[in-house]
């Protein structure tokens, strides 16, 4: 893969191509490849929040009451979540260095921007919640964990052989990686804390979680479209075996997830049993397969077990009032920031 | 230099040096290793605001009022800018791959989604103001413009050295032409923007070249830690020759800015008198070289000779009433945000 140049005197301010393409690099919004661009940064700059607009006060007084199963897997979410969004945020900046169009690029630093406020996002509820000991402990976990360490890996690896080989295979494969960090592996810890707010428990955290979720939901479209778009100009990369790819991974990926819903979940939290939350992660892998153009793992899913899940996460869709609402004044949400079907 | 890890199992979260050092990539902002990187973290999410937000319906109506002069200076500095900003977004992604500290990493992110919005702004107005065909133009002078091309090119090898080299004596003189680019370059520009706006012409412009110069005075203060920093860590680097090539770059830089100024502003322009601009320009290099450490490339400039400006810079501090202001909710000017003394 080319590396985008600083700039490009010869080369066209719309790109020639997504990847090995002739880019001056220099950003002019009504001059781009791709149609889908601009609205993608519309949506994703209308989501802007950040932790400090969230009063923690309610959750710090419900923190105590909460059973010991609950708060360890509310700290084991967040020492999950603070790994992730960590690696992710250099992730994403990494990828722009190698799409040959300003615009994308641009779209990738806003996200990678999004995923440092999310990591913040995790400081800013521990430090309310817990001494700051047990939080710098919990920012360790990652090192430690044997469940949490096989999940980090199996997402690591594929972005490291993107970082190293940089080739348009492994930078295809590091997007199906993407997916299946940003569209799946959060969302486990999503559905405990949707289902903690419906108890009525740590609802200042869950609205935090409900915002991250609505700022992946955008980062699963962007690569899916990335991916596609790629595909779509490589013919030589948009093959039966990728699309296998992307099918095996969703299926290895789900098959940690569950492991990690055990972990975490198991049957041991009122309101979440664990058949439903096996279920409902395959059928969010279907979901992802789907958007990026390949087969499903999971054929025999086809309902969604969890649809309560759905009021927590639509908060903005106004289906729900269980979240603390404040104005949220840069927040239009649009057909295209929606979040998806459930 | 060492490129950080996507992640370092064996590393601590808080860094051990600002380069090459040991970092574990995960980002708790309870445990970093510089105490000024939160508050600038909080003063950069307080800044955030969208060109979305102004409203070009007046600047479109007095737009053909402007005279000839007026109109070609105008697209002139926003085709500087938008190249400016473009190869901005680039360098500070790559800066912050060789910060071995997670926190400043995320700071850069943070500085480059701004600049992705300082871009958009360009097209933003522009679209609100000229045909397309012309828009399209502007954004193509930076390949022509012979005064423009000399320099983006000042600018542009300064980084491109470190960018090839990725040495810690070229990543610190990129710093340096990053200060003069985000810390003097941006400034004949914005005088007469501002000038504009005393004369209550582009006001809305003139609103969203004063959120740009808000943030271009945090990336400055971002930009003069981390030199001083690695200065400090790096006692190799803190050399008297490294201190004499700040001093020295500014006075090339002044040089060029100030032929730039003769360019686009000369004595055409109603309010500003050009050698009120050279002294302007040099009195902003002394700032410049003060905050870097170094010594004044101009001891006889001791006085701002354009103290008007000061209220149009400084409009979040309530000491302007010229622009229209809407609630900027995010935005909270506090003592480590606050625009430097003029
Ligand atoms: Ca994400
Ligand atoms: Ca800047």
């Amino acid at each position: 893969l080319h590396e985008r140049k600083l700039y490009e005197t010869n080369a066209p301010n719309a790109s020639t191509g997504i990847i090995n393409g002739q880019s001056s690099n220099v950003l002019n919004w009504d001059d781009v490849r791709f149609s889908w661009a601009y609205p993608m940064y519309k949506n994703m700059l209308a989501n802007f929040w950040t932790p400090f607009e969230i009063n923690m006060s309610n959750d710090r007084k419900q923190w105590p009451e909460l059973t010991a199963d609950e708060q360890e897997t509310f700290k084991k979410i967040i020492g999950l979540l603070a790994f992730l969004d960590s690696i992710q945020t250099d992730y994403s900046s990494k990828v722009a260095d190698y799409l040959t169009d300003s615009s994308l690029a641009a779209l990738m630093q806003v996200l990678s921007f999004q995923e440092v406020v999310h990591n913040q996002s995790y400081s800013y509820v521990l430090s309310s919640l817990v001494e700051k000991d047990e939080q710098d402990a919990i920012f360790e976990y990652w090192k430690h964990d044997e469940i949490l360490k096989e999940r980090n890996e199996f997402i690591a690896q594929g972005y490291e052989r993107f970082v190293k080989e940089k080739s348009p295979q492994a930078f295809i494969e590091s997007i199906v990686y993407d997916v299946a960090l940003e569209g799946l592996f959060f969302y486990a810890g999503f559905a405990f804390f949707y289902n903690l707010a419906r108890n009525q428990k740590m609802v200042s955290t869950s609205t935090m979680i409900n915002y991250i979720n609505r700022d992946e939901q955008l980062h699963v479209n962007l690569f899916a479209y990335i991916f596609k778009e790629t595909l779509k100009e490589n013919p030589e990369l948009n093959t039966e075996e990728n699309l296998q790819f992307v099918t095996d991974t969703f299926r290895k990926a789900t098959e940690l997830e569950i492991k990690w819903g055990h972990y975490i979940i198991g049957n041991r939290m009122d309101g979440i049993h664990m058949s439903d939350l096996e279920n409902y992660i395959k059928y969010m892998a279907n979901k992802r397969c789907k958007l990026l153009g390949a087969g499903i793992p999971f054929p025999e899913v086809t309902e969604n077990p969890m649809k309560w899940i759905k009021a927590y996460k639509d908060v903005d869709e106004g289906k729900s009032d269980f979240f603390e609402q404040k104005s949220r004044q840069y927040t239009k949400v649009s057909d295209t920031n929606g979040f998806d079907e459930l």
